[in-house]
């Protein structure tokens, strides 16, 4: 049972021998008892050599069965830092940024303009014009965003590109917290005012170049992505014919799935998602009698999921009536996925990992609250305290989510490839916690 | 049905008719509109007053109802900042810190010895040390912590008082992230683990002081307290009979919730609950013919949400088929209690907030998840972009929740007492999310 578990973790994950005859994890190269002894614990490590071959597996996917452009756009929500934001760049990957939070880590990472694409719900007038002054795409969520972003265009020659965000109306199978295609979603466009923004666009001489739906995020069939690209075909073919705008760019946003626990092995590849959108659209716009838009994917998760690991170090060991506890130096305030979205994980101690399970066991964090268990009931070996333990698929969604509760400190991280390891992101201080804090006037009478 | 709401917000707020003929709310003789202005949003204010209330309404009823020594500790975990915890310690509250982060908050405010005691599920050997050096007192959750600290001992002339967190085996009706006393919890020791705590502490001559439980947070109904009282009064009896030890403390926890929406009104008061929990240990001792102990309670909730109030800005409004969605500029960045437990708030607009309802609406932040939405159907006026809302009862767990998903910035937090607003958080700034980021390699090969 241990071994699958190895093929959660990045592919580069091996195991090698110590002179001890014990068996140590390693990733990348790099051994991750070294690495936690030096960086120490909690720690997330970016392996990029997983990245890598997740953008050559959306590459080939796409090359091979769409016969237009394509593109892919790394969705920044997922984890966004300096690093990853120059290695999407240097991977001519455009990154999506949500805010002008992330516009800012991208361009000070040096993101080039055309890369950056900025997503939304209710973007501030401010997000607006720092969208317009850094990015070369804009979202466009929403009517009013579009009458705020119209006087925005005479003051800038260099306008970005706008897509429409519309809602297909449908959703795809996943926690409800996740879907974003529903006809009651907070996102995008109805069908009337997409028209309304075309022909504003048009009457505006507004460079209007896209049209991106999102059905969901974390799904793992792709068939019921296809009635959305249907919905949205054919709001593109009556656009066309109600205002002669066709779009360059399509975008049918990402979300697809990665295998989190043992029990979601074998997991459908890049390449069968890709390979439905692409058919889907190609035969939809030549049943339409519509040219082949630019195909634009934003996978985040199923890019850079599977590329982190987090390493934590057990503390204390606890038997309850029914249970085996495994209490670890992190939890809910660097990975609050389990508490959020009731999502089941995996994890393998860091030396000897494939050493016999003995019972099941439960990880959870240091944190005042119950909620913060990161693995139920999971088949472990024994294990002692001070071991380090592995918790692979951690790479989306942790540490963006991540806070100081409880007075924790943000971890640090890794960056992995070809045995070299270097810091990312440096570990949060003990006076980072008081940074922002100011004391209380003398004068404050008690 | 608005003016309900109002009984939601700090005692001190008020309606200020202002030149225009509008009202204006204002919160501890502070304009919110013009604070907002003024900060920014979103914004969080909290009310001296209200804070100095509810300190009152548990001294009086723990002075009314119990016939021995009272203490309250303040429960960090709720609300923690410089600011407030120099509040605290100038209350003559002691502090509940959990882990090395909220104890170096602690002692940056200057918070006496005396007055920080340090909880934690699973304490690593840095925290212990800090705790000794820091703490007056530290609750023991385990053996291995015990086993721990016991050689910090000699190192230390003035050692903190050891509290044990033992398990009574029930707990309160809550969400069960936040039940904590049952027999499969994480947290604290079993019956036989706490005598052998006893003999330990005996043995080793550590001055152990007290008994802590604690069954869960935000519960509405003392009644299931009751148990928990007595259960652990018997095992105090059984730990005397075995060993000879008293407690001299006994901390029933905390956790006593408040109206977070109207339908939450009228909600039982804070003396409803000191004077259940003090009559039941009072009786319970005398039945066991145990010596009174010195009654701490740990309220976290009960005395800092109602003094806190979030203030957001409306920026888009959006009608999908069967939704009217007001977008606000902050959500489960700084608030992910609803996300997490299905918390249900209401809201006022803070101009004018008594006009007419229209219909029902959604509430939601800026952030890309479904899941980002504050306040489902909840009936408000007719609202315009660029009005602010005002949400109450945000005092505890929003902010110590906090992330920068999306990139969001972390809010400014205000205290405001007798017409003074004062800057106890500044708000998080650009360059603050990549404070801690390094660049990648130029040797990174992609």
């Amino acid at each position: 049972m241990n071994e699958r578990r190895l093929e959660l973790f990045p592919p580069t994950t091996r195991l090698e021998k110590m002179p001890t005859g014990a068996d140590h994890l390693s990733i990348g190269g790099c051994d991750l008892t070294t690495l936690a002894e030096q960086y120490g614990t909690p720690l997330y490590i970016y392996d990029q050599a997983t990245l890598d071959g997740a953008v050559d597996e959306y590459r080939a996917a796409l090359r091979h069965t769409y016969p237009h452009a394509t593109g892919i756009t790394y969705a920044g929500k997922a984890f966004l830092c300096v690093a990853i934001a120059q290695w999407a760049a240097r991977r001519g990957l455009w990154v999506d940024c949500t805010g002008a939070g992330e516009i800012h880590i991208a361009v000070t990472a040096g993101v080039p303009r055309a890369q950056i694409l900025v997503h939304g719900v209710n973007k501030s007038v401010a997000v607006l014009a720092a969208a317009v002054t850094h990015a070369g795409t804009i979202v466009v969520d929403n009517l009013i965003e579009l009458h705020r972003l119209a006087p925005l265009r005479k003051r800038e020659a260099d306008f970005p590109d706008l897509w429409l965000r519309v809602r297909p109306g449908v959703a795809v199978e996943t926690h409800s917290y996740r879907q974003t295609g529903q006809d009651d979603s907070k996102f995008g466009m109805s069908s009337a005012e997409a028209m309304e923004a075309v022909l504003f666009c048009c009457q505006q001489d507004l460079p209007l170049a896209g049209v991106h739906f999102h059905q969901g995020s974390h799904f793992h069939d792709p068939e019921p992505i296809g009635p959305g690209v249907d919905r949205v075909l054919d709001l593109i073919a009556t656009l066309r014919q109600g205002s002669g705008w066709t779009p360059a760019y399509l975008s049918p946003g990402g979300g697809w799935g990665i295998p989190y626990h043992e029990d979601d092995l074998p997991h459908p590849s890049i390449a069968d998602y890709v390979r439905f959108v692409a058919a889907r659209v190609e035969e939809g716009c030549e049943a339409r009698d519509l040219p082949l838009p630019i195909l634009h994917m934003e996978p985040g998760r199923s890019l850079v999921a599977r590329a982190g690991v987090a390493i934590y170090r057990v503390g204390a060991l606890k038997r309850t009536p029914h249970r085996r506890w495994l209490l670890l130096d992190g939890g809910m305030a660097d990975n609050i996925r389990p508490a959020l979205y009731g999502a089941r994980y995996s994890a393998l101690p860091v030396v000897s990992p494939l050493r016999p399970v003995t019972d099941q066991a439960w990880l959870a964090g240091p944190y005042c609250e119950s909620g913060d268990v990161l693995i139920s009931a999971l088949p472990m070996p024994d294990v002692q305290p001070g071991e380090m333990i592995a918790i692979p698929a951690s790479g989306a969604y942790h540490l963006m989510m991540g806070s100081n509760y409880n007075g924790a400190l943000r971890p640090a991280v890794l960056w992995v490839s070809k045995g070299q390891a270097q810091l990312i992101q440096r570990r949060e201080t003990l006076e980072d916690l008081v940074d922002r804090d100011l004391a209380l006037q003398e004068s404050v009478a008690v």
